[in-house]
């Protein structure tokens, strides 16, 4: 197996691990900022490492139509075409492809239109896995069907089965023996489809395991319920990576349910709109307030766009719509996101989880929100945490948390 | 005086000096970039310095529309605004606001309308210093006029005395000790009239001199005319500039003929479109035959973008519109004007500027234009050159050059 999963420590349920594939090793829980088209929007591959990040993901379907899998194999492999030379993981194609109107779905697989042209395309197990060995990405996702957000019991019941007779044609398909194929776990928002999907998977006997069909429109308490009922039938040896998702809430939430991996476009996308992230949650820098506004986007922030670059100065590029605004908005969202991934993981070696999800909340989340998952929305619960020094639970150096 | 020029060494007219002003020293001759408004477009202040870019320019008619320069002034100034502790040279506003359409033009001012609101806005020589003073810039310009190629003998005559009154009431306001203000020459294609507008340019006794009313459109012949005309009327102890200069070709000639400074949108604006400057002159690295190309922009090039990606993979972001593309491209081309500017610097100092100047052309500009400047073709003509030993007569690492 190309693919070595090394669980550190637990908390709760909570997991602190380590993930080996051939182009090195991601500390879990691990955010994976997205590369759609071989980049991740407004960063150069060095600028992506500083913030943190030790895993990025491409995407299979809008390879496939620019530049092609197959050019891309012949430049060396997506690794080398984009000069990342870190672990990459490539989704199925499958989310994207049931995003868009569908010419035929049947047992072989989906014929879709394609965006621009309008001609139609086919992508089947086979093909997706064929397109994945061409990119080369230590880890591929399985074909899966991904089901709408609301469905019938039905259409998810169908859905599970399919997506295990074609997780089986996957498994057949990918040969190559550095790359490790990931099963998908649907079953929408009903439990006991969760759970036997989760035993489907499973029983492929797979290097990690995948929650998929969440991100998709519901709430994050009924996502939260996918994952509880999921999660405990996952073997503990192997990651487990919850698709798309997702807002640092749902990320705390996850992690605290044994979720290793996250992927989601929401830092990017949101900073190319001026949203940025701070520890009193997320705010739009390029509002008539921060016209004059001297101070960085978060002045605990020690990302190259807080540490030279005030609030006014980058709200004046995004509204010019300067590239800069969009790289440091970036930037500062991503290291944001690794900052709040390594303090879990600091925090699930202390042993001080819970702790830590109750100080977040406290500072970071909406209070409609915290009261909507139960949790205590007592400002004091953070005074107690061995990192209550800094200033924000969510510390910008997290190296100086107690191990 | 806040600004020193320190001539080091002359080959024919050609001058190697350095300026010192108090955001620091730059080399010339210098190559500035145009931060248009408060960036260089694609380019953290980071990655600028690290294209050898030793001083910026900002312009000061857009820093007047977004963000305003009284915030400017507020928040610090440009250098502070920008995060960009180098030299800045900021422009009058003279060359935007003749190229609008005009309300009017008298000998108080200009007034002209807002592109975007239609907006009537006034600049006269007060104003445009008292702007350039919030700026706060190293080098500031004086606001002149500018007329438009063609022009008559007496529409350029006018010209330069208004400019010369203009010039007056600029030194007049900017009373900041910290700013140095450059006169500027005019005169159209008419010698006699740049030599009268040099003449009296610099009976203003200023610590530098520029020559504006180039590259409006003439040929590159009519340029070094001009430059020709004016250039033995500027005091051989200050700093020479060349206002709006230009491709590498040009940037040549007049380094030839005495000029030490230069700045250009054209190697970041061409950047954008996908077009880059190489050895044997710029090509567009979007068109079809580097689709599968495997070699960097230019394989002698030791910038970010050629030391890590390919011509495909850059003709691949150009054509889905990543911002990464644009960030590469103007990387390269930004570098290769730096290195030009280098082996300028080198070749004076090694008193073979004659010969890198033929070697120049014979490998990089086309053989119509090498053939109307009337220079020799041959070429072997850079045979004799110490540094043939590099493969390019522009080398990527012109510290390797004999000094």
């Amino acid at each position: 197996m190309s693919l070595h999963f090394d669980l550190i420590k637990k908390d709760g349920r909570a997991r602190r691990g380590s993930v080996s594939v051939p182009h090195g090793t991601f500390q879990t829980p691990a955010f994976m900022p997205v590369g759609t088209r071989g980049t991740v929007k407004g960063m150069t591959p060095k600028q992506l490492a500083d913030t943190g990040s030790e895993i990025c993901l491409g995407n299979t379907y809008h390879l496939n139509l620019a530049p092609g899998d197959k050019l891309i194999a012949k430049l060396g492999g997506l690794h080398s075409f984009m000069a990342w030379d870190k672990p990459i993981l490539t989704d199925s194609g499958g989310f994207q492809v049931f995003s868009l109107p569908r010419i035929g779905l049947d047992e072989e697989g989906v014929t879709f239109k394609y965006e621009k042209s309008g001609k139609p395309i086919t992508l089947t197990p086979e093909i997706s896995m064929k397109i994945q060995q061409n990119l080369g990405a230590d880890i591929v996702m399985a074909f899966d069907v991904c089901v709408e957000f609301p469905t019938t019991y039905k259409a998810a019941q169908e859905a599970i089965y399919r997506t295990d007779r074609w997780l089986a044609r996957c498994k057949e398909t990918m040969t190559n023996k550095h790359q490790s194929l990931f099963g998908i776990v649907q079953g929408s928002v009903y439990d006991d489809l969760r759970v036997v999907s989760a035993q489907l998977t499973i029983d492929h006997d797979l290097p990690g395991y995948a929650i998929g069909g969440v991100s998709v429109g519901e709430t994050l308490d009924l996502m939260m319920q996918a994952v509880d009922a999921a999660e405990p039938h996952l073997p503990e040896g192997r990651p487990r990576y919850l698709m798309g998702v997702g807002y640092p809430e749902d990320i705390v939430e996850a992690v605290w349910r044994g979720i290793d991996m996250f992927d989601c476009v929401l830092p990017t996308r949101l900073a190319r709109s001026g949203v940025v992230f701070g520890r009193h949650g997320r705010f739009r820098v390029t509002k008539g307030q921060y016209r004059q506004d001297k101070f960085p986007i978060d002045s605990q922030c020690s990302c190259y766009a807080c540490e030279h670059f005030s609030r006014a100065y980058i709200k004046h590029l995004i509204g010019v719509k300067e590239i800069l605004g969009s790289v440091l908005t970036t930037t500062h969202n991503l290291t944001f996101y690794q900052n709040l991934m390594s303090t879990l993981r600091a925090s699930i070696v202390a042993g001080k989880l819970d702790a830590f999800r109750n100080a977040f909340h406290a500072e970071y989340t909406a209070e409609e929100q915290v009261k909507k998952l139960g949790l205590p929305a007592d400002p004091d619960a953070k005074d107690d945490l061995p990192w209550d020094t800094f200033h924000s639970c969510i510390p910008t150096h997290p190296e100086r948390l107690p191990q």
